[in-house]
């Protein structure tokens, strides 16, 4: 069977046929990290490749933007099980063309970011091939015993995000377009994007339900939080931290880039309401990073809702397919 | 500067001074797998990658041996720090016109080797891409606090290996000489290794001073382990299992093959010399496996020598070097 007739979720179906289930308190496919259980405690386990041609293009990302993203991306993961990431494995396919200079400068970039959220590269690979292909494998600890999964929430608890939804993807959109003129806030979303290590370790203190790193759009990434979870949701477009466009030239509906553009590494988590504001004023007040309240969990059978002008439809999840014809 | 003038060590040198120095009790690049201390423990982590063209032919390897080998790789490191390997990530770049079932396949393969050596897979990323690229990444576990790394050979020390040297080389030569005579024993050590999991399982409990695997060839890794540790060694090419060609048709040299064919993924192991004996026949009666003392770890001053027919000479590490011209 074609890759692109049964798309990604069928493959990884297939696959998880194949490797079996995990024992008691391991969960190995299916949230945005892997939970072992070791000798000494619990590890969050989890890779991303990065392709070039597919994730990244040399054209506008630079050696140490790609390296700082490679890292970004897995430290988000970690991050999104309330866990904190330790030790990093970088794996390189490097192509010809490309030098010793470039990539030094994909370390530095991979240090910085490591510098940045006090975690370290203990390894990895190197092979020559075709193409550019970045291979990161991340480790990282939970806060004592617990960890956030997506599944859990339950109907009646909040619905929140941090940061802003649709800024990488309207970065991406002002480099795809080549105008001259830049909005850094909206390039630095989409080329350095900033896992929200800290925001989770505030968070986890007031023991969210469930949560998820939003890497393929909001809409895609809240429906694999509520499928685990069996519950529906209803999101407030009002409410959604959409990006302003001012200035940028771009002609884009913010609403859709919120929904769908992907890459934002924020957080999406459900929370008993009666936690929530306070959860996310010691957000705001430890990290500066906002957190919006942006709708509530409800029961599974009611589905997941967009309401926005008063009119409510399904809020369907366009997320990224791999595999998509 | 252009990676075929720096070469691979070159350039791991540079990639070390941005990585940075790990803190007492860890090791990260310059083993076969990282030394981590996570809080209630030590963990082993490796990550290697497999590219298309350059690690494997898809015209005589097929999507099960490649799973299969994937695995096998991986488990080999962290068996040559003395470890079990526990649980694996596969990250799969795919390019076109591979289908569904080739991936299927390739996870039926991952799949085996995983169910052969008691570890499992607990997730891993999916992209297109224009190559085939599979990129694992692993932990595992120490026999209790004790790792076996590549320096600690002291000179006096019997040098050992396991299985036989060159055969994987072998089966390379046969596969891609298209000859319709085949060799199932050479084809399998180049297709499908064995990793020497329950090897290294019983050797660990004779406390080897110093262990690595056999990957780059035994030249090139004995090179490894002396350099790591300070130490010489002297080798005797008459006690190398070397493979047996007879009827393969290869007009190869057996004891070339040994020295620099690569893909062996057997232990070299250095041991104090009164326990070598019993260390090597307690791994053949558990395991079936033959050990093999190859020659005694000497002064560093000594370098690394090969004795053949009584000519000595010194033994250069004619290992593979992915950027070399």
């Amino acid at each position: 069977m074609a890759l692109s007739d049964l798309g990604e979720f069928g493959l990884i179906q297939r696959i998880r046929a194949v490797t079996g289930e995990p024992p008691e308190g391991e969960v190995w496919i299916g949230d945005d990290a892997a939970i072992l259980r070791a000798p000494g405690g619990t590890i969050l386990f989890t890779a991303d490749l990065l392709v070039e041609g597919v994730h990244f293009d040399l054209g506008w990302t630079g050696a140490e933007d790609l390296g700082w993203k490679a890292i970004a991306v897995n430290a988000s993961d970690v991050a999104a099980m309330g866990g904190t990431p330790r030790r990093a494995l970088v794996s390189l396919a490097v192509r010809p063309g490309l030098d010793a200079d470039f990539i030094e400068g994909l370390y530095r970039g991979v240090g910085a970011c490591c510098d940045e959220y006090g975690l370290a590269v203990a390894g990895g690979d190197l092979s020559r091939a075709s193409e550019l292909v970045v291979s990161v494998a991340m480790i990282g600890n939970p806060a004592g015993r617990r960890v956030v999964e997506r599944r859990g929430a339950r109907p009646g608890d909040a619905l929140c995000v941090t940061g802003t939804l649709g800024a990488a993807a309207a970065g991406l959109a002002l480099l795809r377009s080549g105008s001259s003129g830049r909005r850094e806030d909206l390039d630095a979303a989409q080329l350095r994007p900033t896992p929200r290590v800290r925001e989770a370790e505030v968070l986890r203190r007031h023991l969210p339900s469930a949560m998820i790193d939003v890497s393929d759009g909001f809409a895609a990434d809240l429906g694999r939080l509520c499928a685990a979870s069996n519950v529906g949701a209803r999101v407030d477009a009002a409410k959604l931290p959409v990006p302003d466009l001012t200035g940028s030239g771009l002609a884009l509906d913010p609403l859709e880039l919120a929904l769908s553009g992907g890459e934002d590494y924020e957080l999406c988590f459900a929370i008993p309401a009666a936690r929530a504001g306070r959860a996310a004023s010691e957000v705001v007040a430890e990290t500066s990073t906002p957190v919006h309240i942006v709708g509530e969990i409800t029961e599974q059978a009611a589905g997941v809702q967009l309401t926005l002008d008063r009119q409510t439809r399904p809020l369907a999840p366009a997320g990224w397919d791999h595999f998509s014809p």
